[in-house]
């Protein structure tokens, strides 16, 4: 599955028509994470260490990638699964959608999802989800910032199809950089990412598809991108 | 507007009767961000980098300030206009007021806007304006952490009155203390923070109007600051 | 007091049996911070050295505490009393609780406080609640995430008891490991949290608890853990 995700992330990221990545899932479970059962002492430390790779892999790629990500959410994401959605750039979810990181509860405490999860929710959510294991709803994943909407489940698709064509709306290469800077600037210290961001804007106006939509803005005329 | 900006902010910093800087406009919009025309490529490079740094010189302003500066906003807060609301240190807006980072419509993704907004608001909120540029409303700014508090419309002076009068019955050389270590801690781990957080307490005891807080608390009565 | 606590948090902290630590107070008040009378002026400098080097070790025995440290709140948290239940690794209060951080108001900004109120909260709420010294109730205090729960008054001893018993059907080596790897990647980048979270989670499987947590999943019965 590892795999295969990210294989599909990155095989056509340099295609231009990719725009957009959509995760999504069938059934009730959106992910549970990873197969415990894959994790047996029989296999053995080098089996351990390809699981935990594989994962490090696929988080950097929706990092990497120069489109944005964006998860679909309707049901469960649990440790790893959960890790998956908060590593998106961008998660829709359903009201009966749930989020855990119950890793404890078997042994494995869920430190890498822990990583995503701090990077979305506040400290007080996400120890009380490590600690205790216990799942938070669609609302209260929302109000700690863990997602981006909530929809009801049969707006899903549309929600996520405005989000997708607001991005197709806009330049591949203008999103690409935008991305890219973000997760650049946000961690590094305010007065550095400034610095960064001087030169970052003085590109971008620089670049074709900045100076179009510029003279379009001026002309009172929908851009037209070369990208 | 950014000349002007600066000058105010800084010009009288180190005047004893200024206690706090409230940035406000007229009109349905905030600040709608930077002026397109003035990124014209027949302006140039040098151009795009004199609007970038006063930028960058702005926001900085806005953190250096020794005096607590705060928006008050009644209508909508757009790309830099985003930005400028977003560095400040308390913003309070109006139930009709709207923020957004629409750069990227215009060729121009909002890098620079994103990182004061990165350091507000969750990256899921903050990921999802930037790569849609859709608009949140004053109820979605509070809940994401972008604004201090929204009031109804006619409310809104005397929210921002009160702030300013809280901050005007303590000592001016303690808030500028407080600011100052505010921004300087937040950026570093927490055990350097509290390493440095012991040296601070003890020096503001120490100072003059510490000495005459804690007094005046003993004797049960008014503080009378010497700044 | 703060003495009392440092002792009362590590002096069992290597005892198999301690699983975790409540931290709570009787009266109307949680706390309200330091005893402004231990930092008069003739107490001289060592004084206030002492009493800031004694807050940095409670805090930073609440991070390194092995077990999860929680606090119960039913009351008023200010100061160093809110500094106390933000650095706690799970907050939950009444809805009668409220927080401030009104040092300034005594010439003595809360500038510790701050260093953990702005690693729970927005910066819009921290420097709100800092700059003004006005308090938040239990519900802003939820929203912004300075506590994990709001629950009724009747029902804080359930719901503690709750987290308490969720805490104990884990294996106590694993809830050590996760919750020393929280603080430890949650101040890195995140490339590097991802680096050191693979040889966390292959040390994790590793471990008798780890092993017997997976077994236990496969063998579909509960875990009987060896810690």
């Amino acid at each position: 599955m590892m795999e295969t995700l990210i294989k599909e992330i990155t095989a056509d990221q340099d295609f231009s028509n990719l725009r957009a990545i959509v995760i999504s899932a069938e059934g009730p479970v959106f992910s549970a994470g990873h197969n415990l059962k894959e994790l047996k002492s029989e296999l053995g430390k080098a089996q351990y260490e390809k699981v935990f790779s594989l994962a490090t892999k696929l988080m950097l790629s929706i990092i990497n990638s120069p489109v944005p990500i964006i998860a679909k959410v309707d049901g469960l994401a649990a440790a790893a699964g959960c890790q998956l959605i908060a590593q998106c750039d961008i998660t829709i979810c359903s009201e009966e959608s749930q989020f855990s990181t119950p890793g404890a509860n078997f042994g494995i405490f869920c430190s890498t999802p822990g990583i995503a999860l701090a990077r979305c929710v506040p400290k007080m959510v996400a120890l009380h989800m490590l600690l205790t294991g216990n799942p938070i709803s669609s609302k209260e994943a929302k109000e700690s910032g863990l997602v981006s909407k909530v929809v009801s489940k049969d707006k899903l698709d549309e929600e996520v199809d405005k989000i997708c064509n607001a991005i197709l709306l806009k330049s591949r290469s203008v999103i690409e950089l935008g991305k890219k800077f973000y997760y650049k600037q946000v961690q590094t210290d305010i007065k550095n990412a400034y610095a960064m961001g001087e030169r970052q804007m003085v590109d971008n106006v620089g670049m074709k598809d900045g100076q179009e939509g510029i003279l379009s803005f001026a002309e009172k005329r929908k851009p037209v991108w070369s990208s």
